[in-house]
C-alpha cells in the first residue's frame, strides 16, 4: 500500500493529472476542476482549444464554463507531478499509455485506467507498480461537440477498482469522485467489475459492428441476433467465472441472473449506439482487443471453447484492419 | 420410379425446359440447345432478349451462337410439357418455384432443382411428387454479361442425385447432360452430395458477406477469419453426419479430411469472391436460408450445437434484412 501523505487526495486540493482529453476525460476534468481540484490535462488534438478557450461543459445537470484550462503536450513534463493521474486515452492507444502517462507520475503518484476492456492495467502496472494503479468503470454518455466542448447526456457513475483489491485504496480514489459530486462505488474486486462491464460489452459493442450498423434495439428485435447476443454474454459469464477460479476469488457470476439483468437493461436503454459502433461509423480505430481479443485469449489459455466470442472478434478484427487500411489510403 | 418412355430422355432428342434464365440456367440451356435437344426457357427478365436476340455463350472452350431460342414468361403454358424440366431459380424465389415450374410439367416430367443449399427439392417433391425430383450441384465459373449473354469463365461440372437414391433415375439425368458434352457425375446419395458442397458453402458463402467484403484470399490470409472458417466446417461435418446417420445412410464425412482437402482447393482457388459477395456487392437478395438458415435449423432439430453456423446465420440473415430495406427505400 502506498502512504497516505498528509494532504491525502481527499480532504484538500488534488493535482489530478487526466491524459488523454476525449469526452470521457474533459467530462470528469471539468467536474473535478470545478470542485476545486488541480487539474492538468496531457492532450494532443484538444490542447490549442483547452489553452485559448478553456473547457465548457454542457449537461441537463447544469452548463460549465472553464476559461482557463491547463493543458501540457503529449511528452512534456508535467510539474508537480500528479497525486493521481487519470489515464483516459482510448485502448488502441494502449502500448503507448505508460509513455504518455510517465511525465506526470512522481514517487507518490496513483495512476488510473480510466478506459474499457480487459489487462488494459497492465501496461501501467508493469510500468508504475501493481500497488498504485487502478481501473475505473464509467457509466456515462458523453460526445464532444466541438473543439474543448463537451455534452454531457446522461449518468456519469463510476466503478473504482485497485489492481490488487486493496479496498481502502480504492475508497481514496472513490473519495476524490465524490469531492465533485460524482457517484463512486468501489468493487469487491477490480478483476469482477471488469468482466461484469464486458458482460454487456462483449455481445453488444461486438455485435453492432459485427451486424454492420445495428443499434442495440435492432439487435434485441431480431430473434438470431438476440441469440446471438444471449449466446456470447454466457460464454463472457463462463470465462469469467474460470478466470476468478483460476486467481483463487470467490465471487462468480450467475449467467441466467446476468442474462436477465442486461438484457432487461438493454431494453430499457432504447436504440442506443455503442461506442464501437460510433467509433466504426467515424471510420475510427476499433477497441477491439481491449474489449474482445483479451478476453478471448483469457478464454484461450483457460481452453474453453467460446465460439461466439471468438467469432464476433474475428469479424470486428477484419473489419478493423479495412478501416485502417481505408485510412491509409486517404 | 418413373416409366421411361420410348423416346427416353437420353437416346433422342429431349424436351428441356429450364425455368429460370440467369447465368447457370442459360449456360446448361445453350449447351444443350447446341447438341440438339429442344430447350425452351421460361424467364421473365431476360425474356425479350432471348425472344429478339437469341443467346450467346462467350467461353474457353468455344464460343457458341444461337440465333433463334424458345421463350414464355412466367406463368405461360408450355406445351408439349418437358421431358426435363431444370429449375434454376434463386433460392430466395423457393416459395414460387413449384408454381412456377408447374405449366412445363406434365405426367412424364422429371424435375431437376439445379440450386444450391439444403432442402431445395421440397417444394418440388411436395408438389410434384419425390419420385421424379432430382438435385443438380453445378461446379461452374458463369456470370450473365448482358440481356442474352453468358460468360462461362471454366468448369461446368454437374453433380446428380435422385430425391429418393435411385441412381438408375439419376444416371437418365446425367447422360442429358453427357450428351451435351458436360461432365456428370451421379452421387451415391443426394443428401451427401448436398451436404458435401455446403462444407464449403457455409463457411466461405458466410465468411464473404459476414465479413463484409472479403474473398476466399482475404479469409485465409486473416488467421481468426480462418480459424473461423474451419470452425464452421467442422460444424457442417457434424450436422452433416448426424443427419446422414437420423436418414439411416451409411455415408459419414472425416472431418480432418474434408478441412484439409477444402482448405487445399480454396488456396488453389486464389481470390475467389463467392456468389453470396457477389450478390451482396449487387445489392440483390442473398441465398441466406438455403445455404445457411436449412442448415442451422436442421443442426437444431438433431439437438446440435452449431454456434459459428449460427453466428454467420445471424450476421448475414441481418444484411439480407437491411439489403431488402434499402431496395425498397429507393
Amino acid at each position: 500500500m502506498l502512504p497516505t501523505d498528509g494532504l491525502g487526495i481527499v480532504s484538500a486540493v488534488a493535482r489530478v493529472v487526466i491524459v488523454g482529453a476525449g469526452a470521457v476525460g474533459l467530462f470528469y476534468g471539468a467536474r473535478l476542476a470545478a470542485a476545486g481540484h488541480d487539474v492538468v490535462f496531457v492532450a494532443r488534438r484538444e490542447l490549442e482549444a483547452l489553452r485559448q478557450r478553456g473547457l465548457e461543459l454542457r449537461s441537463p445537470e447544469g452548463d460549465l464554463r472553464l476559461s482557463t484550462v491547463a493543458a501540457v503536450g503529449y511528452g512534456e513534463p508535467v510539474v508537480p507531478p500528479a497525486d493521481l493521474l487519470l489515464c483516459t486515452l482510448k485502448t488502441t492507444a494502449l502500448d503507448v499509455a505508460a509513455e504518455l502517462c510517465a511525465p506526470a507520475v512522481g514517487p507518490g503518484t496513483r495512476v488510473v485506467a480510466l478506459m474499457n476492456g480487459l489487462d488494459v492495467e497492465a501496461p501501467l502496472a508493469e510500468r508504475f507498480g501493481a500497488a498504485r494503479v487502478f481501473g475505473v468503470m464509467a457509466f456515462v454518455g458523453v460526445h464532444r461537440e466541438e473543439p474543448g466542448v463537451v455534452r454531457h447526456v446522461a449518468y456519469g457513475r463510476v466503478t473504482v477498482g485497485h489492481l490488487l483489491d486493496d479496498r481502502t485504496e480504492a475508497e481514496h480514489v472513490a473519495e476524490l469522485f465524490r469531492s465533485a459530486g460524482i457517484e463512486a462505488v468501489v468493487a469487491p474486486s477490480l478483476r469482477y467489475a471488469r468482466w461484469e462491464k464486458l458482460c454487456w460489452n462483449v455481445p453488444f459493442n461486438g455485435l453492432s459492428v459485427a451486424a454492420d450498423g445495428a443499434d442495440t434495439a435492432t439487435i434485441l428485435a431480431d430473434e438470431e441476433l438476440r441469440r446471438l447476443a444471449e449466446r456470447a454474454m454466457r460464454e463472457v459469464v463462463a470465462t469469467a467465472n474460470a478466470d476468478l477460479a483460476a486467481r483463487g476469488a470467490e465471487e462468480r457470476f450467475v449467467a441466467d441472473d446476468v442474462v436477465s439483468r442486461l438484457f432487461a437493461q438493454t431494453v430499457a436503454l432504447g436504440p442506443y449506439r455503442t461506442s464501437m459502433l460510433i467509433d466504426y461509423e467515424h471510420g475510427r480505430p476499433l477497441e477491439v482487443e481491449a474489449i474482445l481479443g483479451n478476453p478471448v485469449r483469457r478464454a484461450r489459455e483457460l481452453h474453453l471453447e467460446v465460439p461466439t466470442m471468438e467469432a464476433l472478434y474475428a469479424l470486428v478484427r477484419a473489419r478493423d484492419r479495412r478501416l485502417a487500411r481505408d485510412r491509409e489510403a486517404r
